[in-house]
């Protein structure tokens, strides 16, 4: 196998009735075709950036590629702010905000919603806001960036509805979305969110042309609908999954249960399946509870509160999601949900679960299954 | 519901036709017969004594019950031992172990096998033994029991085919036996290692008759085989379906997948499903790969290595089972690798699992998917 790889060109457009790509040669500033008998479209996901005058300053950061976030590093070991604005409380708002703070920067968080990461329940997303503040972090809530003051190309001031706040940095965190643009022009269908439509193989709507990674949309199998999910891991198997199909081997990705996990200081979050606002758009009726369990065995040394949130149809029983917010080893066990999902259990399967118990590592019921106990007796 | 808790009583005796139980009044010294409607066996299981000379001295101590754990602690703290013996390095061989070495009382430990852990596969076993002598262990490998050398009531050297060791302690980590000479006395089945023998209710041979915990047998999930598992978490769950029957309430222990779980020092260690030995014994074919990863991605600070072994059968890809060795953060991992064996899966389902992926918490792919994408070439 011979691979041409060309560095420094642009696909401007795809043929797929010829099969042909019309490129640009970014180097020579030339034009030319370039037939294809099967084509993969991996063109990731660019970050939200809305159309407002100052975006472009040089103080506004997005970080969505490594390149961006050497920048930011760079830029702040330059010229050391004494205050920074996230805008957006997603992973990436969240994620920045942690790494400010261990720096000593004060840092302001602008989320547009009630709370802090809005795909978490409501009394997560509480939680997670109160850890936020107590560190220290000033938290706006319901507030949504309006423009930015500048001044010799700089932002010194990001303005919302109510508040004009001060910066020497301002951080972009307004989640991404998917760069379906170039299939879309040639006829591609698309999905949720704007992704490229796929099936189990990544065949697109054309039969030689393939997508995977950010681009594209990927099955949820809790909900049985295809959702937009812009994830490493996703993109991965995705990837492995074109490529084999392409060479001619079949593989077909199954899709995703939505596992996301991230930390804050010493607080790990993480969720997977579907979470209360899901539950509701999909009109699915469900019961859910919360357990306040602790990662040891509280009289272990190291032990940590847990609390676990886990919604199951009700009815059927079958097992919809959790989410998971707590100290140290919390977050991670999130997999044994996952996991769970993937095999589409009910509540009384995970009851049974033969998870790994010594007093080092957890207690004998892990909070996941006391909350499946708890969540049975409401079906 | 009223509870009579007789406690100084001793059943001698169960009368499974008359449905009496003899029964021995410790404090008053008198036998009387009681009758029951339903009975529950729940008499656990009792650690593996041999009959040596001297094993009954009073600086020979078991480890299985909160206060033999007290009385060994008592025992420390009183006569400050310099050199303890272990005899067998199982789970709590292993443990005790690393109690004593926080203590920085000198320790040997004997093991009649080739390796620590005999429920590791050997490659597993020969790192931990590895890690065990570079702590200071004194690690004696294929050396057996053999007697005591005791003084006015205390052992001082513990002699074996080849040796003769000084010492001020000896603790005994030889595994236990299901407590079952009652149930066996009056008839009912036994199973594995003399378990009892129970369906998915808990039930007994004799239909008013049912055992749970570490006296009775479980089903394996993945063998299809009954086995004895003297493990808290399996009888709790045996304990809560026995209620549930005897109360009238249907429900049902579908089995375990051999998850077990310990540590020692830094070194995390656990497995789930069957291992090497386990699948020569069902004459299953299979293949197995090894893979080398780490806990965390390796620029991330905090990283530690971790091994991953896993098992599947040959020609259906079917999971048999895993074994994690490493560091911090690796060994509760086995609950996927647990929950994967609860769901059947195959290789392939194990490849697309949706597992939580953040640099803090894991690399892209978990070693446990990459050692089933490997095995996956080898089917």
């Amino acid at each position: 196998m011979q691979i041409d790889a060309r560095i420094r060109h642009e696909v401007l457009a795809i043929n797929p009735a010829e099969k042909t790509l019309r490129v640009c040669d970014l180097n020579a500033g030339v034009e030319f075709m370039e037939r294809y008998d099967q084509l993969l479209i991996a063109t990731g996901a660019r970050p939200i950036r809305p159309d407002i005058d100052g975006i472009d300053s040089v103080n506004v950061h997005d970080v969505n590629t490594l390149a961006n976030g050497t920048l930011l590093r760079q830029t702040i070991d330059s010229i050391r702010p004494q205050h920074a604005v996230i805008v957006g409380a997603g992973y990436i708002g969240i994620e920045v905000a942690e790494a400010l703070h261990l720096r000593g920067i004060k840092t302001t968080l602008v989320q547009r919603g009630p709370r802090p990461m809005s795909m978490l329940d409501d009394e997560l997303g509480d939680d997670l806001a109160k850890i936020l503040v107590e560190s220290g972090l000033d938290l706006r809530l319901n507030e949504r960036l309006e423009g930015f003051v500048t001044h010799n190309g700089k932002v010194t001031e990001v303005l919302t509805e109510s508040s004009r706040i001060k910066t020497d940095l301002v951080v972009l965190g307004l989640g991404v979305l998917p760069e379906s643009r170039i299939a879309d022009a040639c006829g591609i269908e698309l999905g949720p969110k704007g992704s490229i439509a796929v099936d189990q193989h990544q065949q697109t709507s054309y039969a030689d042309i393939w997508a995977a990674g950010d681009c594209a949309q990927s099955m949820h199998l809790v909900s049985g609908k295809p959702v937009h999910v812009a994830m490493g891991t996703v993109a991965n198997k995705q990837g492995r999954v074109a490529g084999m199909n392409i060479a001619g081997t079949e593989a077909r990705f199954p899709g995703v249960v939505g596992t996301a996990i991230t930390k804050y200081l010493q607080t790990e979050i993480s969720k997977t399946g579907l979470g209360e606002d899901e539950i509701s758009a999909l009109a699915l009726e469900s019961v859910s509870v919360t357990v306040e369990g602790s990662t040891l065995p509280r009289y272990y040394p190291g032990s940590s509160p847990m609390k676990v949130r886990l919604h199951a149809e009700k009815g059927t029983a079958r097992f919809l999601g959790a989410q998971i917010i707590g100290g140290q080893g919390s977050a991670k066990r999130i997999d044994t949900a996952a996991t769970a999902l993937h095999a589409g259990f009910d509540l009384d399967q995970m009851l049974y679960l033969d998870l790994a118990y010594a007093p080092p590592f957890s207690g004998v019921w892990e909070p996941l299954v006391v909350a499946a106990r708890l969540a049975l007796k409401k079906i």
